[in-house]
């Protein structure tokens, strides 16, 4: 069979991850910058964490939460108060030492004013927020505290790739205080289940909740849920976490309240982030060897209209009539907003045009040229279906259906994830069926569903033997009795097991 | 005569300073963190910059510019390719050296991994943009680029002010190429323009628009532009920049594009920014004794409804008109998105409640008992005119009059600061009469319109003899033939001498 062309070199199945990078370039979403570890995040990408931003947070307010701003800088010290916490972000901890440059004997610029206590650029804010928290609850009036923040924190990572794991990330991260761990724990999954359900309906990835071990927890958590999520090369992906802390950063910083009898206690707290990992999510959920393939709810724009000028004097009425249906089309409402629509006019070929608009996954393409707008008969082509096929509508036809074809093309793709994913994961039960099926090279690869006793040990060794991490303890797990398909001890249920970016 | 109690002490004529202090705690808008220079913004002054962010940020992409996000940090060398702009900000840059930390012998936590190159925390991000610029950029046709960002940057300041001069400072920066020298000053003038439509209109802050003197200019900048407001003590405030950068940073980074005759050229830049500066405007010029004044159309909420309840019988009833009327009113269009209202429901006593919103500069203050329901005769107060005042209005008219109410109010506001600067601007014709009127110690103090030759010497010696800078020329100063006050050399204009934050 003769190999079709296709827009993205190599394709997924020759090379998932240099796929993935040239999906990136081709849609131009990022780039690296020089710095090492930091991309720059362009227009079309950003407009996608724009987005993310808009809607999360309306969800978050209106689950009666608080945007505010802490510190970028935490002092070293301070950093110290959590055992765990400290040691789990010690590796890759940003360091500013000095407060000023100034020129060396041989005239070149160097750090100077040393600082008495050197800052560590913040990797998560816990301890600062806790800190604030600690002066702010003095009674049980005060609570619960409910608040967040986006912005950006540093992690120092060795090995770095676009979205997936950089060096300067951009999140939110939300930060409660409550006067008893019931109501901490359900806290920590009421926000558990509103990532899920936004990530569900508007990025149309399908996640798995569940429960991390205690080898793969937050440093400082008493437990971290996560969300899970299968890319096409069968690896697994969290899309974000969400921490219950127990009194750990209470104990650490002092977080206190007197109960409604008078008496001092540590506050429960949580805390959850997502960050613009999941524009990488996205990307490998749903993208092809044309290019980036974008949910139309969360996309920059869900609709380009390209005018087909093939006679100059035609631009004028050409381009008129693109304006007019533009404006017509953003009068309507979608994904809680209005639906964003851009009229391609650049001077280019209409070849190159089309192709450019494939790449960077516009869910909907409209071509206009004289004879569609003589015959009122639009050509409109969904990114979900390919690039070639196409069909016609009057303009009064889309303007009546578009919003329910781009629902449908939304539905249509997170059903295909989901097909995909129940497709790769297999229920595992013996050692060597578990090590055969990690070590095979297919692709995709996907998850395997084991028995497993919640031995370290285990974790430890699969992790070294195959590079093969549990995902997590799925919430909905029936209660099933097994044996650890490793060590054979007894377990209750099973979990997820697989490579994971 | 009696001194009237006030929420605030000091009182503004006693210590300007520290009622600025007060007025912000009062408020609950912001405090500082442990890092110094480094505030925690809370939840009332954090949605203040939630406006601000999302009106500006309409207006800019209606203006065609695009979001996008540059690394927080910038290589040493970076910042060395412009000799002025290094200059500028060398003094105060937090510089990353280290990437990890690790135990030293005694078991302390100390800075690990030194950098092969120091990073700079971004002061700005010309040079990084710039760079990305240069890649991005090859023909006519890629210009102009017209991006902004929303993003933190670190400046150390050795004196801090909440709001005004903080080290990590919240703001968006505009960055634009253009392929020739009008269009990249036309576009300077356009964001100072924008700037000064939207802080006039929405913060009801009065502006001068004015050029810096070459003292006064960004570093690296052929021209900055700037827009100076008059606080309540008379002092002026920078309330924001734009910079005509020339092919200065086109050559310190090699911005260049071909022409449409295909030769090579260097492009023409411009940088633009605010930052929450623009909240300690706000809070300066229309606060009062009694603490802060919310324009409405900038405030955190409009309108605050309070729950007068004596007998518990009957919480359940007023609390539910209190929500229905919430409902009704948060339908109605305000300020580019709908009215926010709260209900203040906290178990605490009425006045107590009743001061906490005064402090907060709510600007419609609506208590509501029994009576009221019964009588359908709401007690509405105004924090424009003072916290005594009030009025009674039916629910029906309160909905149908309250948005002209607050524009009413907001006219009130900007004209009042108008009138305030006006009153306190003298021209000053002799060096004495000059030096009288700074060496003066009455509040307010005010600005001084004097003939000025643009003569750097002056400026240095009333800076140092009486801490008093040139603000600006203002762009609408008549051609007006006088002599220098300070030198006596030639001049053609007057320009704004005033002390300033």
């Amino acid at each position: 069979m003769k190999k079709q062309k296709t827009a993205i070199t190599p394709i997924r199945e020759e090379n998932y991850p240099e796929w993935y990078q040239q999906v990136i370039k081709a849609a131009d979403l990022a780039e690296h910058s020089p710095v090492r570890g930091c991309m720059v995040i362009k227009p079309w990408g950003y407009a996608i964490w724009e987005n993310i931003q808009r809607i999360l947070d309306r969800k978050f307010k209106e689950l009666g939460h608080e945007n505010a701003y802490f510190p970028l800088f935490i002092p070293l010290s301070y950093m110290q108060r959590e055992a765990k916490h400290v040691e789990g972000f010690a590796t890759e901890c940003a360091v500013v030492t000095h407060h000023r440059l100034e020129k060396n004997k041989e005239g070149e610029l160097v750090p100077a004013g040393p600082l008495e206590e050197p800052l560590i650029v913040r990797p998560t804010s816990e301890m600062m927020v806790g800190e604030m928290f600690s002066k702010w609850i003095e009674s049980y009036r005060d609570l619960p505290i409910l608040m967040n923040q986006w912005s950006n924190i540093v992690r120092w990572e060795m090995r770095t790739r676009l979205f997936l794991r950089t060096t300067e990330i951009l999140w939110q991260e939300g930060h409660t205080a409550h006067a008893t761990k019931e109501e901490a724990e359900d806290h920590t999954r009421l926000m558990l289940d509103t990532y899920v359900d936004f990530i569900e309906t508007y990025l149309a990835v399908p996640l798995i909740k569940g429960i991390k071990t205690e080898t793969e927890k937050f440093p400082g958590a008493d437990s971290t849920y996560t969300f899970e999520a299968m890319m096409q090369d069968g690896k697994a992906l969290q899309a974000g976490t969400s921490h219950f802390l127990g009194q750990n950063f209470s104990k650490a910083g002092n977080i206190t309240f007197r109960d409604q009898e008078g008496k001092e206690q540590f506050a429960w707290t949580t805390s959850w982030g997502v960050t613009t990992r999941l524009i990488g999510a996205l990307i490998m959920t749903h993208s092809d060897d044309d290019g980036l393939v974008l949910p139309p709810r969360i996309a920059s724009s869900q609709i380009v209209l390209i005018p087909i000028v093939h006679k100059p004097e035609m631009e004028e009425e050409i381009f008129s009539y693109c304006d007019n249906l533009a404006k017509e089309l953003r009068t309507l409402d979608y994904a809680g907003t209005k639906l964003n629509v851009r009229v391609d006019k650049r001077d280019i070929r209409g070849g190159a045009k089309v192709w450019d608009w494939v790449k960077k996954g516009v869910p909907i393409r409209i071509e206009i040229g004289p004879k569609e707008i003589q015959e009122n008969r639009l050509s409109v082509t969904k990114r979900t279906r390919g690039h070639r096929e196409f069909f016609h509508q009057s303009k009064e036809e889309l303007l009546k259906t578009v919003i329910s074809q781009l629902e449908e093309m939304q539905q249509e793709l997170f059903d295909s994830a989901k097909a995909f994913r129940d497709r790769n994961t297999f229920k595992i039960d013996t050692k060597e069926d578990f090590y055969a099926f990690f070590k095979d090279n297919k692709y995709p690869h996907g998850f395997a569903l084991c028995h497993f006793s919640e031995d370290p040990k285990v974790e430890e060794q699969v992790q070294k033997d195959l590079n093969v991490t549990v995902r997590c303890v799925p919430l909905d797990a029936p209660v099933e009795e097994g044996k650890c398909v490793i060590s054979g001890e007894k377990s209750m249920r099973r979990v997820i097991f697989a490579r994971s970016y």
